[in-house]
């Protein structure tokens, strides 16, 4: 690393989704570090209350408006030098009863995003994807995940669709059209802000009834979380590295997630505990909580740690930091009903 | 294989790209073989002359219609018990004059296929995808490429909407949409009706100005090739085994090509033996030919070896037999300009 050119400052961020759970965070983030942020979300999910802090900052613009809207997107997009990619579908459950939201939201989405680019000459990028591109980890299903796994057969709309964004920004990059492509696969995030996944389910349940507790699956699905801010932390320490700089591929792909895994039950145990319930569990069965679920993401992230980036919270850590921003801000689950 | 359940038989196949090279000999294959047939083409680049024998037939009928019109591809997909899938784009090098082309004609489109299988109850498909999938081979460039390779970096817009397609056909079967999905990763594939590629360019070029030949690239790119007949003779076979029946995936992946690859500079040994022509060549230079051209593709066919196909033509005499049409058959070129 030491060896590639010092990168471009980063001056004018341009954050997709950026009302959204982890845009909103990031936003505040770059804001804090000086740098300009014109935040682009169509609302459709995220939620304005997120960006109050950097609404009162001068540095920072919001333009409301969508990814399917070249026009406006490529207008928005100028004078930006780095865009954060982070617009998404990210209702992964529910894939069967709108097959063409992934496809729309996340792939072509990601094609005009990279259109948008090109028109305006912004030549980085990073993208959050997911540990879902991996599939179901065919090959040898009971080690983390490395970024060069096996080439995996996709088993939802959802990987499918991160996986085609993926794609197409490294075609763009590989081709010349971008100088720097940093691809993050995810593990599932939380922390403050966050308004979808089982902790945010599980607590809602357990405000309607205390005494128990609905599990998809058998609660043997064994899952790895990170925080939005350790999260977002390792996206700009690459970005600022300038990793693809001087090396082989433009595209650089990081796994992004603690070296752990819990069980959904430990999850629970958690949750309940950092509650003081003791809730009676009912599981729907089976190893895996709905079509395409994964009942194994365990990612192997030496790779984003040998840049230097640690995170900072355990697991447990976050489960109950997510639990407490929940409790404080219950008004997330009335603007989602 | 033996103790997988015995597939349905396929009475009524649907082919996409029936009109074209590879799909109108597929249509004559089934024909011949007894299977109905109905052809989807929006004859863009497809040729009814390649379709005379077919809709002599009374197991064939030709709609008209595009991939990118749902309710149409709908409408013309009813009754059908298999879809071939072949319809693409495939003008590879001129990728960045018109990016969307790819992410519609393949993406898309595939998408769009997939959802008229689902209304029309249809659940066995077979898909043209490409070694382009792999992008540069990138772990051990110099070893055949295996279908369970390191998961790649796209380096062209083709290969990465065609591995979206992959992508969308695999979260549908794995998703329980379809019962069988069978993606074909191709070579180059040349023969009778061949009208793009390396072979009929060179020709065409010698038609003009038989003393001298340009050639993209050094020459020293190394590529593989397969004959139609046994391209088609592949996917048939596989489809008829039913090897996705009773396997962990629905979804069963094979590379298609010969077992060996030659240089571009072999090839115009090839052409030029076969024509009794001695032109100067004269090569652009650099180790690929365009932008996103992979220098080096030679697939590891032992998986599909492994059902009992066989290739019956090497890539020379492709390559000749491909000429030897082409002489019969000046008028593709006159039907192209």
């Amino acid at each position: 690393m030491s060896a590639a050119p010092q990168p471009p400052a980063l001056r004018h961020a341009f954050v997709t989704g950026a009302a959204g759970f982890i845009g909103s965070t990031l936003v505040d983030r770059l804001l804090a570090d000086g740098v300009r942020v014109t935040g682009w979300d169509n609302l459709s999910t995220g939620q304005r209350r997120f960006l109050e802090g950097a609404t009162r900052h001068p540095g920072f613009r919001l333009l409301e408006g969508d990814n399917l809207d070249l026009p406006a997107l490529r207008a928005a997009m100028a004078g930006s030098d780095f865009v954060f990619h982070l617009a998404a579908n990210a209702d992964i459950k529910d894939g069967w009863s709108h097959p063409e939201k992934d496809l729309h939201q996340n792939t072509i989405a990601t094609f005009n995003v990279l259109e948008a680019m090109r028109a305006n000459g912004v030549r980085r990028i990073a993208f959050s994807s997911t540990g879902s591109v991996y599939g179901e980890a065919l090959v040898t299903p009971d080690r983390p995940t490395p970024e060069d796994d096996a080439f995996p057969v996709q088993t939802s709309l959802y990987g499918a669709s991160k996986a085609a964004g993926e794609g197409l920004i490294a075609a763009y990059a590989e081709g010349g059209q971008l100088d720097e492509a940093y691809l993050f696969r995810f593990v599932s995030i939380l922390g403050e802000r966050y308004t979808h996944g089982h902790v945010f389910d599980f607590y809602r349940q357990l405000l309607d009834h205390p005494d128990h507790l609905r599990v998809l699956g058998d609660g043997s699905q064994r899952k790895s979380y990170l925080y939005v801010q350790d999260c977002i932390a390792a996206i700009l320490h690459v970005a600022r590295l300038g990793t693809a700089r001087g090396a082989r591929h433009r595209t650089q792909v990081y796994n992004l997630g603690t070296p752990e895994f819990v069980q959904v039950k430990d999850s629970i145990r958690f949750i309940c505990g950092a509650l003081g319930l003791n809730p009676r569990l009912d599981f729907t069965g089976g190893d895996r909580g709905w079509i395409g679920d994964n009942p194994f993401i365990f990612l192997d992230t030496r790779r984003i740690q040998a840049t230097g980036w640690k995170p900072r919270l355990t697991i447990e850590q976050g489960v109950v930091q997510t639990l407490r921003w929940l409790e404080a801000n219950r008004w997330v689950y009335e603007s989602r009903r």
